[in-house]
């Protein structure tokens, strides 16, 4: 059949040409190092991504000189190499070549039971994956002998093919390379490998290797060694060895398996023989050493003699891959910069879970299936949008659904934690929790009524959208109200490798802390500081809202400075707590920002308790709500124009820092106050408030006569104010980009809205990301880009941060170094992720 | 006095010395061309701003060689010499060096009557202004004989100041001098001047001439003339002449002045001296010819000899300047381009008021004083606050106020008209509508009551904001509704000023226009087809918006398509009207845009008739009223996010508007329409829409079989658009910026609420101005400049304007051209105002 076509290109691994990844894929390469190790590697081959391209668009190629190159009588099998092992491929078809004429040597030297394996096992496979018949047909139980199964299947194939099975070996390799390069074009192939992080061009090599006869007369059989444990890191020898059998599914098969190394429960491979033990240990420690990972090494054992058939990476949890990685360098095969790069940022949130703190009050609603792990409060949402406008009301919530699908991804995104009526630990909710690092409880008792919008409890207790509960991912519990947390404990590699990433990172990572609890948290991560305090949450609590809303409500001066002069020794002592907390650290205190809605009261009863504080008539209360509601609140008054129009609560809230400084110093704990202006959109609104600040500053000094230092400067969140950079810089010692609010302006959109519309716009590519979680480089990164330029023109020593929500991205924080920020800050949560993020970027740099 | 003073300096403009208006003033820069005509002006000199400002400042300069320059025995006068004549100064001061001497002396010549009204006059000049006495010791009545006069003002003066009247002409002048130099310092003048737009520092130069003696034996006495009236521009020889008398004040006296020219009614100056007649005459002609101005010259007659005193230009209403601009143009003695420069193109809105038709139905419902002219209906707004969210949506308001105080002036400039309850011609009001060129009427017959926002007639008819009246601003009625309006006259003078100045112009002008209504105003102000015709305010009306709104509810394709079905033949019948109005023109049609819940019914009233029309029960349609609000509309779902996630509604558009191309083209009306997407932000939005309007061209031109040309284009109206330009203009034939959105997303600040602290913000000059009235060209412009240059760095053909209500203000023009922009497109009525401001650009930077 292939007499007119052009020869198959193939290259042997032992051959001097180097092997590429992106041309023959990871195997192929692998197998070729260990070859160059002088490990004992059956002959192999390798065919190219471009060999494989051809015979998936059904070019016809003549195999012979392959089939040569094994020389006479070999079997052979056939492995996928992807650039990739997690874009997985088609199985492996081992027993390539066995025919009657094989068979009745290989009875002869091997036994009839061997041979008969040996062909049944291809047949099978031949017929299945070259032929796609019918599976049935090629089932056997257990106890039919391989002789029937044989005959059997023989005989299947004849029927369902109306053809011989194929005798020709160049017939059987090349229909068998075929089918495979087939397989990987096909459409769930493709999906899978894609849904991995594929490009739609991946490519895939074959690689074709000698087969070594494990069945037969000797100490035959194969088996699988690594020198770790897959779920701790630990170091140890692990592995399997299974007599008289082939193919890794053998090893499953745990009656037949047996130990490699004494243990005195069981026989082991090194009971039945030492040296063949000591040779595999060996190569398992060379393929460690050199090819410097824990490797997991298959071997086969033919009649004594050992070949070492494949090697791939062990697959690590998380916290094993970073224990791993820290013992390489360690053991001086890797350098710590490769240590650092080896370990996912993003993986770092499944290690650092808060948990609920166990001795806190239990109030148990539901119980469920623990299937993400980690503690977490919040309001509950039950769909996406519910979710997203909490997240971006910066309020924490719970996803609550009965199951979740794709169309919730951006919701659970938005979540703390998901809790579900149905699914199990591998349901959909649950898997991507556990990608997300959130806590889950999946198949919980409550029954969930979507058009009134309530939770009912087994018990019959009802809670409403909005309502706080907490769920514990590791128990399985949903729970009432806020519980206590506690933070993660971090292990000494982790903080190992986070020491080794702070000596070369070359970008500052601080946290937006709002609270003492967020503050704690993100000491206890390491932040550098915090990079973004938001004043207003401050003023939600119940007694000091209402002295905000007479504050805002005054008519005069004197009112006005009355209802401030309630709020200053609360603000103070939020301070002198959060300055302890960060002693010695920068922190950076944003003056108050909300739109006004947030701060007046939203229905009846808020506006007649405030009418009651206020002593007026509620219908005059709720005429001033009217009349103060906007169209567009995050476009309205709000930020730097409220600061400038009520020109008192910048005064207050700046005195409440100066005299907290001043109290802290005493206490000995040093801070140097940032103060941070929001929403700025013109240069002179920087001046108001500097020049009023500043006085406020000389004011306490001279009451006081303390010396305190502080550092003003401008959150950008308007392009406005980053085109204007140059200016402003002349009056800020430093600059932060609030990309949140950035984000929403540029794209005119506003993020409490998206929601409408993002699943159908990331679905067509519109957005390539939903700009909100991924930072928009090209756009928003541009107005960075140029803020962050023309702040420098005129005042060069700008300090230049980013502190929105994207603060805690790898993505983001590769886009804020190249810029040439000085810091970014994220949540306390994200604080391990950028800091290892950041690191890694300079490593690679170095490497570069 | 001023023995070891220095020298005050001088330049006489009789010498060779070049005077200069930035140093000398204009009245000394005139004066010195008078001369140079060898027009008989009496000897002059000219102090400069600096050596006035050292006067001011308490400096004590010696007069001598000043006075030496006049020669023994000549009186003199001092006139102010500011930069700019309507920067004001000082009044004259006559008759120095008159002393008990001189005035022995001149009775001798003139005879004691001439001598004792000069030497009183200067007693009388010399006391208010040097001495700041108070005047009431300075006034007689018309029967009071000079001498009496003379003889109680000097004793007035002793007693007063416990010192005789000064007899030495050096202590006289530089005292007057001194007093003139501070009284231009003074906060009132200062002021006054600011406010007309000098600078603070503007300084005061003073002309000191030698009198002419009009008053004593022979012919004697003063008076103007000038060519033209002031009131029409109408070329005629128009003055006055006082004999026997001195100061222009006396002109005001009718009973003793007379006509210059013969007219039969009255003795004339020509009747009395024929020859002095014709040499004033001459003087003026070349006054006019060689100052290349209509001139007021003033002038003296002493003893049958003339003097020519000053020179000034004739103050000219809008239309007068307009129409004596053209005549100087076309008598040659100016260039077309200096009389399009003169007439200053805001003030083209007075001449282009749009008139109530007489002929429509009237129905009065209060009559005021017409206190500036012109008609426009619109809805009530009782607060700048009101007019200003008007204006915002895009409708228009008559501010209606009990009176209008300087807070009530963005109100003012955000209405079509004003209506006050008091207040006369000259009342805030009045003079604020006069100066912005909207109607206005005062002091009508209505009663405001603020509290409940109504505003009652004298017949008992209530009315509430948001009702809809007209103002005749002309008869001073109010109107009950929308009365039939129309477009105001133009001359034949203005229409050859605006032919000369489209000929030298070179920025495309077009005009926003949604209706036939407004593209026929476009047309008559000459517009260069329609920049912006915004399509939804095409579905408000009730029957197509309820098809809008059962589109926007539809659950399925189907019965969206449904209601898209009914709406089809009423847009496509739009365009056709529009289409024939602006036959041949290019007509830019954005598509639908509004956000939801500009359609989605605000009231229980408008859900129920919603859920009658959707047959759907009331509580499912107000369920998805609510579902469908948003936190901030305009940063929501609306624009090309509609666009894309309801595909049919642009689909219907796109065929609307070929569908009327063909109807049109076969009509002889030939449209080449531009179909305009608003809202972008992201390149991928400009590739779907373009791909389904060019599918459905290829659907309609298959059904139709005919052929017809559109161009496609992009509204940029979000930050990321503008810093995208590059990669849309790959997709966009042309791309307009809408400034009205990208300056709320600028700047991050909703034009509707605003309003809350706008006024305030100006206050303080955070924002210089406005800036949704004033383009802010450093921020917005930056944008606008990016976008320009990006967009043809990809694109070089890309036709680039802009579109928001900026692009009628001359300062826009001048941005975007000089940004290269290919046309500005702004509200019809603006229309002329910009085609003459791009003018004058073109014609300043010829000059250049």
């Amino acid at each position: 059949m292939q007499t007119e076509a052009n020869v198959l290109p193939f290259t042997s691994v032992r051959s001097v040409a180097p092997i590429a990844v992106h041309t023959h894929g990871g195997r192929a390469k692998c197998l070729q190092r260990l070859i160059r190790l002088d490990l004992p590697i059956p002959e192999t081959a390798a065919l190219s991504f471009d060999t494989v391209h051809k015979l998936a668009e059904g070019q016809v190629l003549r195999v012979n000189s392959l089939i040569d190159n094994f020389g006479e009588n070999a079997l052979l099998s056939v492995r996928p190499s992807s650039e990739d092992p997690d874009w997985g491929g088609p199985g492996a078809i081992l027993n390539i070549g066995m025919n009657e004429a094989y068979h009745a040597r290989l009875s002869q030297t091997h036994g009839a039971d061997a041979a008969d394996l040996l062909y049944f096992r291809f047949v099978q496979a031949y017929a299945l994956n070259v032929e796609r018949l019918d599976p049935e047909f090629f089932e056997f139980d257990k106890k039919t002998p391989y002789s029937e199964a044989l005959k059997s299947s023989l005989t299947a194939f004849e029927a369902e093919t109306d053809e011989p099975f194929p005798q020709d070996i160049e017939t059987q390799l090349f229909r068998v390379l075929r089918s495979m390069a087939q397989a990987w074009q096909g459409t769930t192939a493709r999906l899978l490998r894609q849904a991995n992080g594929a490009p739609a061009d991946a490519g895939l090599g074959l690689v074709v290797q000698e087969m070594s006869v494990s069945v037969g007369v000797g100490e035959c059989g194969i088996g699988v060694i690594q020198l770790v444990d897959e779920k701790t890191g630990k170091s140890l020898v692990r592995g399997k060895y299974t007599p008289q059998t082939q193919g890794r599914a053998a090893l499953k098969c745990a009656n037949a398996t047996m130990p490699l190394a004494k243990d005195g429960s069981k026989i082991s491979l090194e009971d039945k023989n030492a040296e063949i033990f000591q040779q595999l240990l060996e190569a398992a420690q060379i393929s460690r050493a050199r090819l410097r990972a824990e490797m997991q090494v298959e071997f086969a054992i033919s009649n004594g003699k050992l070949s070492i058939l494949d090697a791939v990476r062990v697959p690590f949890s998380t916290k094993a891959l970073l224990r791993v990685s820290v013992q390489l360098a360690e053991d001086g095969i890797i350098s710590r910069e490769e240590a650092i790069c080896r370990v996912p940022a993003r993986s770092l949130t499944e290690l650092l879970h808060p948990q609920i703190d166990p001795s806190g009050n239990r109030e148990v609603l539901a119980q469920g299936i623990a299937a993400s792990p980690g503690g977490a409060f919040g309001r509950i949402a039950f769909d996406s949008m519910a979710a997203q406008s909490y997240q971006a009301r910066e309020e924490a919530c719970i996803l609550v659904r009965r199951e979740t699908s794709p169309e919730d991804i951006r919701g659970m995104h938005s979540s703390v934690g998901v809790l579900t009526e149905r699914g199990g630990v591998t349901s959909h909710a649950a898997v991507i929790a556990r990608g997300i690092g959130i806590p889950c409880v999946v198949g919980a008792s409550i029954r969930i009524d979507l058009k009134e919008r309530t939770l009912t409890t087994e018990s019959g207790e009802t809670f409403k959208e909005g309502d706080v509960i907490s769920l514990d991912g590791s128990t399985g519990e949903a729970l009432n109200g806020a519980v206590a947390m506690m933070p993660p404990s971090m292990d000494k590699w982790y903080l190992k490798l986070m020491t080794w990433a702070d000596e070369i990172r070359d970008i500052g990572v601080r946290a937006n802390a709002d609270t003492p609890a967020d503050a704690a948290m993100a000491r206890s991560f390491q932040a550098q500081g915090i990079g973004l305090c938001r004043t207003e949450h401050m003023f939600f609590e119940a007694d000091r809202l209402t002295a905000v809303r007479e504050m805002i409500f005054a008519d005069s001066s004197e009112d006005r400075n009355e209802a401030l002069s309630r709020l200053l020794p609360m603000q103070r002592s939020d301070f002198i707590e959060l300055f302890r907390i960060m002693s010695g650290l920068p922190v950076c205190i944003r003056l108050f920002d909300p739109p006004l809605h947030e701060i007046l009261p939203n229905d009846r009863a808020g506006a007649k308790q405030l009418a009651m504080a206020l002593d007026r008539p509620l219908s005059d209360v709720t005429r001033r709500i009217e009349h103060l509601s906007e169209f567009n609140p995050m476009l309205g008054m709000r930020g730097v124009r409220l600061g400038i129009t009520i020109p008192e609560i910048y005064a207050m809230q700046a005195r409440a820092i100066f005299e907290a400084t001043i109290e802290s110093s005493k206490a000995g704990h040093q801070i140097e106050p940032e103060i941070m202006i929001p929403l700025i959109s013109a240069q002179k609104e920087v001046e108001l408030v500097k020049t009023q600040i500043d006085a406020v500053a000389a004011t306490v000094r001279n009451e006081t006569g303390e010396t305190f230092n502080y550092r003003l400067g401008v959150m950008v969140e308007t392009p406005r104010a980053a085109l204007i950079a140059h200016k402003i810089a002349q009056h800020a010692q430093f600059i932060s980009f609030g990309t949140n609010d950035l984000t929403q302006m540029t794209y005119g959109l506003s993020r409490d809205d998206a929601g409408r519309f993002m699943n159908e716009y990331v679905r067509q590519s519109v957005y390539p990301e939903d700009p909100f979680h991924m930072l928009d480089t090209e756009g928003v990164g541009e107005l960075l880009r140029i803020g962050a330029e023309r702040g420098r023109q005129t005042n060069p020593e700008v300090t230049v941060s980013l502190c929105g929500e994207h603060g805690g991205n790898p993505e983001s924080i590769a886009f804020c170094r190249k810029a040439g920020f000085d810091y970014v800050s994220c949540s306390p949560f994200r604080v391990p992720v950028a800091r290892l993020a950041a690191a890694q970027l300079a490593a690679s740099d170095a490497k570069k």
